[in-house]
């Protein structure tokens, strides 16, 4: 594999350092250096936001501050991420060029100020990022302590200005080349919407997109636009700073649960992804739980969309100050959470940020440094305990890999589709709660897994998970079929297979595109539950599990039937099929199970086909289990997300790693992380 | 009575029907007709929302399909309601003449696109429609397959543009004639809001309309005029198509619980009232219960309005996709809920749609012919039953009225005037609740009910309901003088009788007009009642019923004690009273009460008035008992709204229209119908 | 002291009158006078909202009608507060000056209409009000029955024009000197937010103050400039009307829990402050004594802005319409309100408003003479025995004062600032109800308290309370540190000393400003509590004391450890101290305690410190005990807001002033008043 980062080929410790806050503090950069050795920091991320100190006026360009920056940290051992400032543009500039400001969806341009807000479409803007970007790179991109691109920062939302709107039909006119063939793809004759020129057509605003009255066709072409139109502009401002040396690496830093662009696009755009990790920890077993499977399910997602390692760009070394309530972080959650993230595939444990801004926004959120000024604080000494330990795995670490034998399908599109569709729930469809069910499932068992799209190469896994799968896109549904006809495992659930790629209808009977055969039943229509209303799949031995939200009416065609309905008008309907298709299995849940029936079934299902665990007992609640691999070796990372303290039962041949000694059992304290080395080959 | 549809004097049975989204299917259409007569269907509404195929480009008409679907659908039997396509102009008209689109609340003109948002002044919309219903009437009226014109769909909405404005502004100078005189009637001198001229005067806005501020006159006022406007404009739709024939009626289509119009003022406009009825079935006793007696109190609004049978013009064959949860019906709920619209008073039982569209907003929407193409699915066998259903009793029921005792008034501007109110209990003064609660006690008593408002005429009942008559208009106060005096029962409540039209108060003690010496009581003040507080009316025998929301601090003058408050500071003062005022009784409930109450309350009134009822003894919870006759026979609907079968017992000369035998009593599953036909001459 | 009204040196009984809406009724108009004697009212507030009456068009004025009302009244012994007409312009001049309407947070200029709604910048309202003003004061100040101004009416909101940010752009300027400082004090560094010149300042929208990515300093300063805007007016409106007679003194009435501007900054514009009580009575013990505790605060706020008597200027007779629910006043609550603002220190009782409107906004809202007309109402008998009640005290009382050894610190800006902060509990921080929760304690020991500002003298009290002073402004540090060094007892808690007066942050440590010192500990962090959530401090004699949503980890480092936290991982940690500092002590509570906790505290320094108390006994629940104070002579309010009856044991020398007789006791019904005077000389 190629390495994350090349010049400085090692677990990344550090996060983001914002010098240009206190550049008439010179006594304050200095203890900056001291503390950083402190909490043993390796890595800084610079000069993101930095623009109006980097351009104070248009064309004055004032790099000075930050080379003795980069210089200071490089002669003490620590290496820079070297941010674009594109993130917020500096006020001049909004104030001269009123284009680069967005238009949003009641039409108005937005006033200066603020930042994440210009028109990623507008030349003007281009042009100025593409000649900081430039001459930035120019400056420092051949510096030794420079080792990784971080473009702008968590490129985010929409505008629909002019330039905009001519942009995406454009787009338009490139995917369907004639307008009766989008008026046919839109279904435009219902309620007379039909479209006689590219000029009629308009962003889809957000009253109705997300609202009433929506083109579903037109509203997922926008999503799509808009992921490519931002793609485009990454792409640029990355070969801006290639040019001056390709061979330092670009990141660019993703956000959690954010899906109003198809991250996935961008997976030959960025030669490292990286994200930013802020879970809401509430300080009890239920929820940190909970949370630490929402997020390990994110580092996956992050993970897989290059299939390498990630590297993890922020977290917050103490209390986060947006979310509603500031929860410090108990004892050994610092370690715990930061050790998930390496185990789940990160090769970095980085902090938003350093030291705590004195004014704005910000200025409570946690940091390594509080305003008090010194090191001798809690979230300090939690800090530098996961730089040491960082230390200690480097060498071994460094060259790891994640290699599932499992993985689900969590289709960004698919999801916008779900999002925007009207019926059969309109309060709540919930299509991340069914994939985070099977996820949770599977993470208490220790099962590594890859979070893919219907853009994905799913040859090589033994088992497939594809809840909800509602729109059929780029061919999947052949890749499905052939997956399962060489010999794979399936598992589908009501709710798949209705429209095509724009959101139009399949005829002929449910699931379209294939499936129907597939899975050998049809759909013939689906009762949607109230919130608090439950039905049960009663198993064949007599097992009953818990159904809610959504219970498909399926006939058995060519599939076995090996669940029923336990009640209402379809009892003893079919609710749980396998068909046989080629080699494999293809299961079909027709309705919305929870997390206890798919850890019965799915356990059953790694079982038999013996995909890779982490380890192979049952382990304690509340305890991950993450394995990353290299030819010979695998490293068990475990993190108890309780407030208990844990026993862990390990197999023969580990070593605790902390120790280097050999260890039958590994003891959590209540959040905790042990890493577990052992020999494979 | 006049017919109802005289060029095909029958039950109606069938759809709204879009073969204008599957032209490039003649397959398709060509399925249709086989499954239209599979299903029972002898008529469908075809070309709603037609626009952007009947006249693609400005003044180029293409009616050639149009012209082969309605004879293609005579040829087998299947008569056509025919559309006007104003609800959705096209999008090229929207483009060209922006005077169309309407303007909101918020002074911003509507983007092109979307449906039901064209301006009713405009004049050119009006001639663009005037035009269209011209040359489609020219060419079908004549047609023998067409029997109704369809005006539009769904007439709704509001527009604040310039032209809306002056015609405002001279309706109110018609009105008010000069400007002081609409000043005092609007108590301008308040907050120094008075008007110097015409011009000054502008629409309500979202904002000061149900918000904070108002003028209550004025927003009255905004609401009639704008009632009047689309009057206008539906007059102006109804005379392009008359033109042609005016033998064939005109109808449109009205909806569940809408009052933003004030539809009783159409009276005269339309020939046939229709509706679109979609109640949120949810699967058990207490919510279908509750939902079947919502939506049978809306069938008699449809039919009070013009006092004779209306058409129910749209249904769901299966799960609506735009309530919260589509929940599918349960076995026997089409029937059930079809022939309770037949029961009050429906000449027909149609669906939303035919055919389920293929993309858009109701792709997911239930259709009598699903995605899968074929009949052989619960939904179409559901339809195929009730059109069996309807050809039984068509004969026998064509000609058959409601004819109640009972009138409730429920006037729409009283209701407009409530909303708009500030005190007595902003947080829900419920007048809607007090209606249904009246109405669902006589509902499970099987009593016909006229729904009546203050323009109506009442002298025929022997019993009228007015709850919560806060606004007098039209000179109603004397037709209840007159009602009382003449020997009729009269139920008011507390709130009655506060302001005049424009929503002035009353001087001199409440209740105004005359009702203080009508009801025989003065109200003093009254109590708001926080949710979850009560209080209690008790009888002379002791009997405690629970009141809550809203008690009135009442003085008995000439009316008799017959309930008193059973706590709180007002503890024995009047709460139910009783007058003799000429031949008659005036009530006056002071709190309110719930259906408990109204059940004893009403009960005793209906047996001491001898009012007409369904069925003579007690009816099952949950079933519906209504009475269509004609002047020699009685039909008597029995509709079971519960999940749970159910038992009626029969009156002596009955006959079970379903096998045409006699029959003591009729059993009826969960989810059933029943009709009984008795002869009563 | 000053007289408050010296032209008519007594107890105001009285309200805001309306003749303007009435004049075409002059029998209504006789038969106000004679209610008024009925009602024991000697004083109405008269031409609020009255200029469309009184400049029908512009620069005709019309004051006949207000010659004859003022003349009329004082003959029958009735005096006049005069009101300026600003808080509503007329139509024709917001018709014809679109410059006085407001420009709102969305760039959008108001419509016509409305009231409240000037722009307070504009010259050519000020043009007009001034000539409004000076014409109306040289008609009337001479008359003897004019007693003060009321000048417009409860000023509020704020205006975006252009006017507005000019002048605000020049506030900044006087402000800061020049660019740099001010971008220094707001940190603008953060997400380049960099100020280039004076014109890019704009003030912040509401989507940016009280949401994302506000700079905290600029929304504080946008308040300041508001709050000093609006003075400006009241000045320019003042000097108008004293021009004719100065000896005239004015005063604006301002409103419950306003905080939008910062009325003690007003302090010296005002001669008198008075204010509009309305509370949300619920009649039920819970609900009202906790309201008369909110009101009570207030009553002592509007007092301490001049630390001299005040006006009620506005309360209700009856139900408030707009409240959520409109509810009744139980029989004695409007003696017990009215006289608990006459304890605390009003020198009137005035109600909104005489005669109910017939129209309008307002048109239930209860009046002193409702619709009916006449006064054999519960309503018009309750405001009678106020009325005795009053004139029966007016002697006594007039001169009297309430002096208070207690003084909490309750500061506007400190307020917006913690609104305005982002963590450490975004779902509520609840300044204002910690603030509440120690004034609670208070109320029931019956110990009179200034509300006193960081603006404010501190050095007369014995005891300050200084809740969440999170905000250090105006050198009150230094105040504070005298303040204890002087002997004084100072109660500080969590979340104080984190910024400057522009939000910026202390450094070295908090509490900052010194404040460490003072306390004696070191705040390292704060944990955020979920709702629901809880700790709890134990003391060194074991009590335990429920703690909620925040706790602050201490340090002790010259302070006394007297309780800490009873759980979780900083179990055992300091969570109240003490430190001596000079000749004083400081207190500081590191969590949010509640009402329990402050009473058992509270009541101990009470008692040590031996501060002035209304009675020396307990009290009991739910009675208010208030203290008014001559040089020789002493007055206690006693209000029951409970709805049962209540027994007050009283110290030796009292008399019960409704008999004059000695008292040993008091016997108080549910919602009842009795004032009891004492010897103390």
């Amino acid at each position: 594999m190629s390495s994350v980062t090349p010049r400085f080929p090692h677990l990344l410790h550090g996060g983001d350092y914002n010098p240009d806050q206190w550049l008439d503090r010179p006594d304050i950069l200095e203890k900056d250096i001291e503390l950083m050795k402190a909490a043993h920091i390796n890595c800084v991320s610079v000069a993101i936001f930095a623009w109006a100190k980097l351009e104070p006026e248009e064309g004055r360009y004032e790099f000075g501050w930050l080379e003795e920056v980069i210089g200071n940290l490089y002669k003490n051992g620590i290496y820079t991420v070297l941010a674009t400032p594109s993130g917020a543009k500096p006020r001049w500039m909004s104030e001269k060029y009123p284009e680069i400001r967005r238009v949003d969806g009641s039409g108005k341009r937005e006033e200066s100020g603020k930042r994440h807000n210009h028109c990623y479409t507008s030349p003007v803007y281009r042009e100025k990022v593409k000649a900081m970007n430039t001459t930035l790179a120019e400056r420092f991109a051949k510096h030794p302590g420079v080792i990784l691109w971080h473009l702008s920062n968590e490129y985010g939302g929409e505008c629909r200005c002019e330039l905009c709107k001519a942009a995406f039909r454009e787009w338009l006119k490139k995917k369907y080349g004639d307008i009766s063939a989008l008026n046919k793809q839109y279904w435009t004759d219902f309620w007379a919407q039909t479209y006689n020129n590219w000029e009629e057509i308009n962003p889809p605003t957000p009253r109705t997109m997300w609202g009433a009255d929506p083109i579903h066709g037109l509203c997922i072409d926008w999503r799509r636009f808009v992921t490519d139109q931002v793609g485009d502009f990454i792409k640029m401002e990355r070969d801006a700073v290639k040019a001056a040396d390709p061979s330092i690496p670009v990141t660019a830093n993703l956000m959690y649960d954010f899906y109003f662009y198809n991250y996935f696009k961008w997976r030959d755009i960025l030669d490292v992804v990286s994200w930013d990790s802020y879970p809401v920890w509430v300080g009890n077993a239920k929820g940190d739980v909970e949370e630490a499977q929402n997020h390990a399910l994110w580092h996956d997602v992050m993970r897989s969309i290059k299939q390498k390692p990630f590297l993890l760009m922020e977290s917050c070394p103490s209390a986060t100050n947006w979310q509603p309530v500031s929860r410090l972080k108990r004892p050994g959650m610092q370690l715990a959470a930061s050790m998930s993230a390496v185990g789940h595939g990160s090769n970095s444990v980085q902090y938003f940020q350093f030291r705590k801004s004195r004014g704005s926004s910000e200025k409570f959120h946690g940091a390594v440094v509080d305003h008090v000024g010194h090191g001798d604080t809690r979230a300090f000494r939690d800090v530098a305990e996961v730089g040491e330990r960082l230390e200690l795995l480097d060498k071994a670490l460094y060259n790891s890999e994640v290699r599932p034998d499992v993985a689900i399908v969590f289709d960004t599109e698919n999801r916008w589709a779900l999002d925007n569709a009207q019926g059969p729930r309109n309060c709540g469809i919930h299509y991340a709660e069914a994939v985070r069910d099977q996820y949770r499932a599977l993470w208490q068992m220790g099962v590594p897994v890859d979070i893919v799209d219907e853009e994905s190469d799913i040859s090589g896994y033994k088992l497939v998970l594809a809840p909800m799968l509602y729109m059929l896109r780029a061919g999947f549904e052949e890749k499905l079929k052939a997956f399962v006809k060489d010999g794979g495992a399936l598992v589908g659930t009501y709710h798949t297979g209705l429209v095509n790629e724009n959101d139009l209808c399949h005829l002929g009977g449910w699931p379209g595109g294939g499936l129907r055969e597939l899975f050998g039943i049809w759909n013939e229509e689906i009762d949607g539950l109230w919130d608090g209303e439950e039905n049960s799949i009663i198993t064949e031995d007599g097992k009953s599990y818990r159904v809610t939200e959504l219970c498909e009416l399926i006939h058995a065609e060519e599939a076995k039937v090996i669940g029923t309905y336990g009640s209402d008008f379809y009892k003893g309907m079919p609710a749980w099929t396998v068909a046989e298709y080629g080699k494999g299995q293809a299961y079909y849940v027709a309705a919305r199970a929870g997390v206890d029936f798919y850890s019965d079934f799915l356990g059953t299902l790694v079982s038999d086909l013996q995909c890779k665990r982490a380890l192979p007992g049952e382990i304690p609640f509340g305890v991950e289990a993450c394995l990353r691999e290299t030819d010979t070796e695998s490293f068990v990372f475990l993190q108890n997300f309780t407030g208990e303290p844990k026993t862990v039962a390990l197999p023969e041949g580990c070593t605790d790693m902390r120790t280097g000694q050999p260890a039958a059992k590994v003891e959590l304290r209540g959040y905790d992380s042990v890493t577990i080395a052992k020999n494979i080959k």
